[in-house]
């Protein structure tokens, strides 16, 4: 029963996964099949360079799974549509990535009839959820191997056996550990380890390079990015990564999250997100003009919680289908242009030009002049909307109670 | 029974209450009382020409009624506990204040025993649902005058109607309409009449003078400003003022925000609101490390929904007594130092000092070292979370549906 | 320009309207086309005489317009999805159906191209505002006439004016007034004018004539009715309508609905609604077995919204098409038989049958037997479950706080 | 270090606890001291018969913990204020008293210098974690043990260990599993343990032995029960169990509950509380009558919460004292006397009499006469109130867009 032996290793290239490869098929006797899950973070000669690392460290076969379109699909376009930024602050940059590696690499597993899924995630962070949880729900049958966490083991002991195996390669720890991908850049370390102390700004990839302001139009159809500066976008993916390219050297986008993570403490990184935050603000200007109150009041709380779920690992709970199902209804009229100056470090939401803004009426004009309504109308509104308040106040009048406010 | 003709008149100087004076007094022979709310908007001076004006128009008392630190301990106080921003920008600057000025003028009439109060807002805008619900809410025994609203008049009506009647100022039309408060300054007019245009940076009363970044701290205690700069500061108007000193030169918390009226229509509103901003941001971040993940989301829910009915003028409905005291509860270990980074037009969270911050535990360190679990207990937990959706999926499964993701 | 007096009425064949058909013919000179929307409480014989009266009455033409399965399709069946219950007791009987009748009512209106609808509301319910804003937002071009509101008569005033019309009926006052619904009959008068008591048994049109308890089955199939004692029903109006028929004689669903009204009082009305409550009883328990725990925590939240604003004359909001998106969505595995006893005023929901049940899982039983997971991952699951609260409490302890509980 | 061995047991009397004693005396030599905690299920006949057999047992001490009035100011309390039903059905009867005991427990522990604290709960229930989760927050230095859980122990195990230990008592296992408390009594097995079958009417502990109808009236004073019939109750528990004597022998609030365990599976249980769903059925009429829509609105969603987190160990949850607060806050008018008719099986809600009847006013009647407003006012507000709606709608005609509705 070779297939016994067979685990597919989510592979980054990074010593933890590198050393997984060795250990478990040296050490332990499997086949090992790596897969790295492409979101959109990686360059081709990135993944060119990965998958000869893990041929070199003895990988039985080498995948790379190209699944940025499906990303944007299931999950970026989403996030627009929801105006999903956790705690008001982050983009799920990284993070929303994870899941949709973790369904690949699984579903490589499955193909493959693996009977064994490793991943090279600590006990200390968010990563490992998003892995065992996604694995378990999609193959209950196939076991989850995570040798840098079952053995707690640091990074001089691993460099140290891969030496001992015949592999040498340079794996400086950098400063800070830097997380590309479509939908933003994380950098955690140093600074954000600590709560009084913020990321100098060498620290970020992207420096400000800019040498004059600029301006910018985005076009959505129901929600949706369809052009860039006028020029349309059939390939959403090719039009956040336009984007990017716009407002990279004004060095947009960056902050820091704090956040809850999934196993209840909390936790600080930095992230440059230029494009997502670019896009969110206009995308989310643009609602504010074509959605009605209500519409904009139940999408926020949808949207928040999509983000916590996405965030937590619990993409698959059926519930997210359904808040999908609602965020996608709430687009069909989010539809104009979106005009945004670009300048250093920030960025100003100049104003939308859309058939479906609800501001361009011919009844009244907020301030100034009231086609559609009289003053009497206005008055009968306000008596009616009292009333109930106007009882209340009256009540507690009559029982002799101190005014409340 | 001279009584019957008393009227209190809300004043403030502008045309429109100056008309009021005038024609109330002579064309409908009441006795005008005027009277104006400072709610923190208005310098001594101010006050001084304002009070004059009255007097001259023909009113025969006219009153000032300070509720700054009213307005701070009934309003700014749960705005800072609740993150208030309005569709997540804007802190509700001006459209807070008009309740307890409504409040101050329809307590001031009852104490004078009047039969009439009066406003001059228009039928076109928000403030007259303030105005006649708040009125009529506390006193529905007092009958409300709007003559502006009423008799639809123009600008050169009432202007000509004053120089009829021997009163002569400039009352030129300015560019753009600006109200300063104590928790920001809006400005509308020209480009806020449109979707597709911004205001130029001269149309701020702010601009940018800094010279240099600066560094600036503001200390909590239970949600409130305790300290700036490491001064302590018992009295919070007196505080907000400071900060507000401090980053004024830097021209920040300018945006424009684009609302839903009480009314139903769309509005958009210039704002220049540097201290709110600053505070806000760093109260959020104060609370992102000292609350646990289901207060902040809680509070985020009651805070929109109390800047919501704030804004809607309904800060008399009972549930915002309720919620004031789930806010109120909610900042119990909201203490500690926030720092900020002070630049032209931006402002960065540097990281916070709190004795409260979740953060500093020895239980654990995000992505690096975990003292209070072990990889096992990880584990078990993401078993014990996956459950429900593991049943889910493994029953899609038996009754052969396609996969829903 | 004949067509200028063409007026549609709203007609029910009660006192008002009655008087309205002549009014607005002999006294204002229109030409009035009456109609009646027929969602399903109205049988052949009463429609036949309803439109017997109309004519006699002199209208010049009168339309019966069925939109039972429209109601049916449009309206009952997101109530079924959602659970929808206002305030936890009232199945929004027969305020849902009101929308669709003005609905159908402008339609025909804006089809025989009418100037003006009427209807004869008074100025105290909650129906003036659903047929005004249905019609305003559906044809504001339309101008709105309501006689009996306008002029505030009197039933003595209308009978007079009937009888010197030449027109004498008998419309005697009812102790009660009665509105039999597909989805319910509310039962309003005496009793529900008052707070302390509630309607005597023979107040409800339905009595209790069972003789013995009996067994029904409902199968659902995606949330909506399939077959009711196993007989298959694909027209689910006739469905309901089955089910009324056997759960009549147990007098079931009767209770007292106390609500906010649109207008801000309070009301309160009996109903009689056994189908509704059977069905929705029926429905949320097999939710209960078929859906995750956040996918029944959001459906609550967005039913009751929806049923808000359904009752409150909102359904044309736009945000309530995306929560009729979500709540379709969450139906997809709400497919199974359930199971009820019916007994003299009550009904026990004994259980369901369903492929799609979640407690049939090979996983664990609850209280007895966990095949999917060890009692050390349930250790494990706590641990990390309680960890925000550890270090929230130690942090407490630190500080040498008071245990908050 | 004698200390290091005294372990505090969690003692209930039952088969499982009982082997502990043994267990955890003879095998592993610790000097166990049982401790029930009362919350009011226990007669003083139960806890001294419990008492004499901890001692049977060989326990070195036995503690009585009586916390009845603190679970009801700490928990039913808030459960009344926010009309708590778990899934719109189970007035969570038991699960809530086991935080309190835990609690208790683990109070008593820290006071004696305990260095273990052991329960008796397996691993597929929620016990365990309400156990655990509130043994490890309150005293993380505490070593939790749990030997049938962790030795996944068969009751024919533990009954043969016992005998072989010297100790033979009747441990049958009965059919069902009942838990009595003061908020209801729990019913488990057959019938629950399968998705479509109820439990029989002589599984309830309780049955219908009332021979006549009768009347019964619950006076509330902000919210919490004042009388019962008239006579004042100062002593709220002494107020429950007196009302549990009145509508038991009409055995009212039998129902099944099916539910989302903490560990992820459906869990059906069948309950009988005849007070608790009278009282929170008076309760929740008399906030009809007294609170405002928004009021109400905001305590549905604060008091689902609470009710989930209760039921899932969560009470020490910081964001609980926050809803306490608000939920406290919301019942200052919740005063006044509620009329109540008790029949076999069944209850109904006649009226109520209070002082805050916000139905109690002269401004007008729901559908009878209007005296604060006139029909101008209502045409006013309605128009208003569908501007919004208005605008919308005439965009898409505007944009050739087939209507939505």
């Amino acid at each position: 029963m070779e297939n016994n032996k067979k685990v597919v290793l989510a592979f980054s290239g990074g010593l933890d996964t590198s050393f997984a490869v060795k250990y478990l098929s040296e050490d332990c006797g499997y086949e090992v099949y790596t897969a790295i899950a492409n979101t959109g973070g990686f360059s081709p000669e990135e993944l060119k360079s990965i998958e000869e690392r893990a041929l070199a460290l003895g990988a039985k076969a080498h995948a790379t799974l190209d699944i940025t379109q499906e990303y944007y699909e299931k999950s970026i376009k989403y996030m627009i549509f929801g105006n999903v930024l956790r705690n008001g602050t982050y983009p799920i940059s990284v993070s929303s990535e994870r899941i949709f590696q973790a369904i690949a690499i699984i579903e490589y597993a499955k193909k493959i009839g693996a009977h064994y899924v490793a991943h090279g995630s600590t006990s200390a962070g968010n990563d490992q959820v998003r892995f065992d949880l996604t694995f378990q729900i999609l193959a209950p049958e196939i076991e989850i191997i995570t040798p840098t966490r079952d053995m707690n083991l640091t990074r001089e002991y691993e460099i140290e056996y891969l030496k001992k195996h015949g592999y040498v390669a340079d794996f400086k720890k950098l400063e800070y550990s830097i997380n590309k991908g479509l939908w933003g850049t994380s950098v955690g370390g140093k600074e954000t380890l600590h709560s009084n102390e913020t990321l100098p700004e060498e620290a970020y990839p992207t420096q400000m390079t800019a040498t004059a302001d600029s301006r910018l139009t985005i076009d959505f159809d129901k929600g949706e990015i369809a052009a860039v500066n006028g020029v349309p976008f059939a390939d959403k993916v090719k039009a956040i990564q336009h984007i990017e390219e716009i407002v990279a050297p004004y060095a947009l986008g960056r902050d820091m999250h704090i956040g809850d993570t999934i196993i209840g403490i909390k936790g600080r990184v930095g992230f440059e997100a230029g494009a997502p935050m670019v896009i969110l603000g206009a995308h989310k200007m643009l609602e504010k003009h074509t959605l009605t109150k209500w519409q904009q009041y139940w999408k926020d709380q949808l949207g928040t919680w999509y983000g916590m779920f996405l965030h937590e690992a619990q993409y698959l709970e059926p519930v997210m289908r359904d808040i999908e199902k609602f965020l996608e209804s709430s687009q069909r009229n989010v539809t104009g242009r979106v005009i945004i100056d670009l300048k250093p470090y920030r960025f100003i939401l100049v104003g939308v030009e859309s058939d479906f803004d609800l501001m361009k009426t011919s009844f009244g004009e907020y301030g100034e002049i009231s086609k559609g309504w009289t003053a009497d109308d206005v008055k009968g509104f306000t008596r009616i909307l009292g009333n109930q308040m106007k009882i209340y106040y009256s009540i507690q009048e009559r029982n002799n109670k101190t005014r409340e406010v």
